[in-house]
């Protein structure tokens, strides 16, 4: 059976998006003549700061383009669904928020991802552009605590762009702002739960299959697989699972501070996620920890798919500063 | 084939979702102690200034209870899944918020909750609290042009309470804020279309049926039949046909500003919100109606329900400073 999709042609998806919120946002972001898929923050770049460029597939909405704007990301470089964006787009952003400091390129850790971005910053290195490069790597499902490195970039990419957007709308050195975002992305956890696949709009067919009572714990947000396929458990147990190995290994001291995302995947509605909400809230109380920041809905998906993920980072007083900081996005705010 | 969904025992859904609510955003809102479904503003109640009570059934967050702060709703009375809250929790919300101005009550017109609100004004109005009703009918799909007043209210909501909110948080009279309660209602129109169902959390079977490639026309937020089924268009020609009708109704000059949401009825994700968007933006610039603002993502839903709807209100100049005036609530922020 296909999905039922609100969209004209499949293939012309992405770019119709685009302008869908170029036409809502226009106050806030603004697409390169010459690079339509560059999209740029209005109020962001300046003279002496760090250039920010964030990046990645489309059908994570907000994530990617919902982030950029004052205080957190200067760019971003849309790919198509599920896809890397070429080096191109990548080229025209960094040139677009070069301001002579250095440019910070940050996104998930994905092979197609890093191969493009690589190449980009290759290019831009040509004309005297300094990027460094911060990956996100918070989805504790994708490799082992030891092999962080090897780790895929989820939800958690919210906090990580966030407290480095913060730095660099600081106007702090790009040292400063490098150590920041590998700080934040150190101290960010994220585990999910996926309930029911999506489709891709060429396609409308299921990208997996699960079945009727079925839950599959650890899956990516592009179907990559996850660590176990379980029988469908209640809320409260499902959110200790995701708990438990989030805390275990946060380790943090008792008294600490943590901010929280309790993120859909796509169509798992508020009601679910707040339920959620309340047993993370158990778990925090339980260990010790207080709660600073809960950020609940919609931040990281996977077109319709059915599921959420929890986000923990460990707060330090420099990681909440920067939390705290000011925000003004399309699809994103705080402070 | 049950619902997958994310719960414990759903008969508590309603209440740990609350739970997990005040959890999550303890800083912006509070329950009463004596009555845990009435949900106030922590910043908004003050001396002088008229109560803002709304409210309705739950399973259509992040209304109504994501509209309660500083700026627009001084308190929520919350029901139970598509149910309207009894008198209770109303009139606990009513005398919270009461500052001796008088207090508003604003939600969907719907039966059920016209009878317990109706009922709560009259309780209230023993104890010399003043209430006005402003009912919000901006479903253009629910009742012809002429009987406005048998029109449901849907997505329009959020604007038509925001206009409001605005009103009390200025500090006008209540015959004021009235005023401008039913001027907002008067000039904000939805029209939206369904492409699956939701279930409810007790039962976890779908609210109705629609064929593989069907959707339905008008379709309301509880599942209410809408105005045909049809077989499931492109998305500006859906788009298309829910603005002809807008527009149509509306009847604005040119040269006049309009705000808009394109809302998603649960699961619909925010690439065909945008897409939509697109169009919407076409239609405005054909009509020769300038954008002031666009709200896009879930603002009213039905749970995980596939589906759309678009909503714009006519602004003159009043209305439009009521919608920029700024707001702090949990779910939704504004200027």
């Amino acid at each position: 059976m296909k999905t039922k999709k609100i969209i004209n042609d499949g293939a012309n998806a992405v770019d119709e998006m685009l302008e869908g919120v170029l036409a809502a946002h226009s106050a806030k972001v603004f697409a390169l003549d010459h690079s339509p898929r560059s999209i740029i923050a209005r109020d962001g770049p300046r003279p002496g700061k760090v250039g920010m460029v964030i990046g990645g597939g489309s059908g994570h909405e907000p994530s990617f383009l919902g982030f950029v704007g004052k205080g957190l990301a200067d760019a971003a470089a849309i790919g198509n669904v599920f896809a890397s964006p070429p080096p191109d787009p990548i080229i025209e952003c960094t040139k677009a928020v070069n301001n002579g400091a250095g440019v910070l390129y940050m996104y998930g850790n994905y092979a197609g991802d890093v191969m493009n971005f690589d190449m980009a910053a290759e290019m831009v290195a040509m004309e005297d552009i300094e990027v460094r490069t911060v990956l996100t790597t918070d989805d504790v499902a994708s490799a082992p605590a030891d092999q962080r490195d090897k780790r895929r970039g989820v939800a958690g990419n919210v906090f990580v762009f966030k407290a480095a957007g913060a730095a660099c709308d600081k106007m702090l050195p790009i040292d400063e702002c490098e150590r920041i975002a590998r700080k934040a992305n150190d101290r960010t956890f994220t585990f999910g739960v996926a309930l029911s696949p999506c489709s891709l709009p060429q396609t409308l067919k299921p990208n997996f299959t699960l079945g009727e009572d079925e839950m599959e714990v650890g899956m990516g947000i592009h179907g990559e697989p996850g660590i176990s396929k379980e029988k469908l458990k209640p809320a409260d147990a499902i959110t200790d699972e995701l708990m438990d190995k989030i805390l275990d290994e946060m380790a943090a001291p008792k008294g600490d501070r943590v901010a929280v995302i309790v993120n859909s995947l796509g169509s798992t509605p508020l009601m679910e996620l707040y339920i959620m909400m309340r047993q993370v809230k158990k778990r925090l109380d339980q260990a010790g920890l207080a709660l600073h920041l809960s950020l609940v809905g919609n931040y990281c998906t996977s077109l319709e798919m059915a599921g959420a993920s929890i986000t923990v980072m460990h707060l330090d007083a420099e990681l909440q500063e920067m939390i705290d900081h000011p925000c003004d996005c399309a699809m994103f705010r705080a402070g």
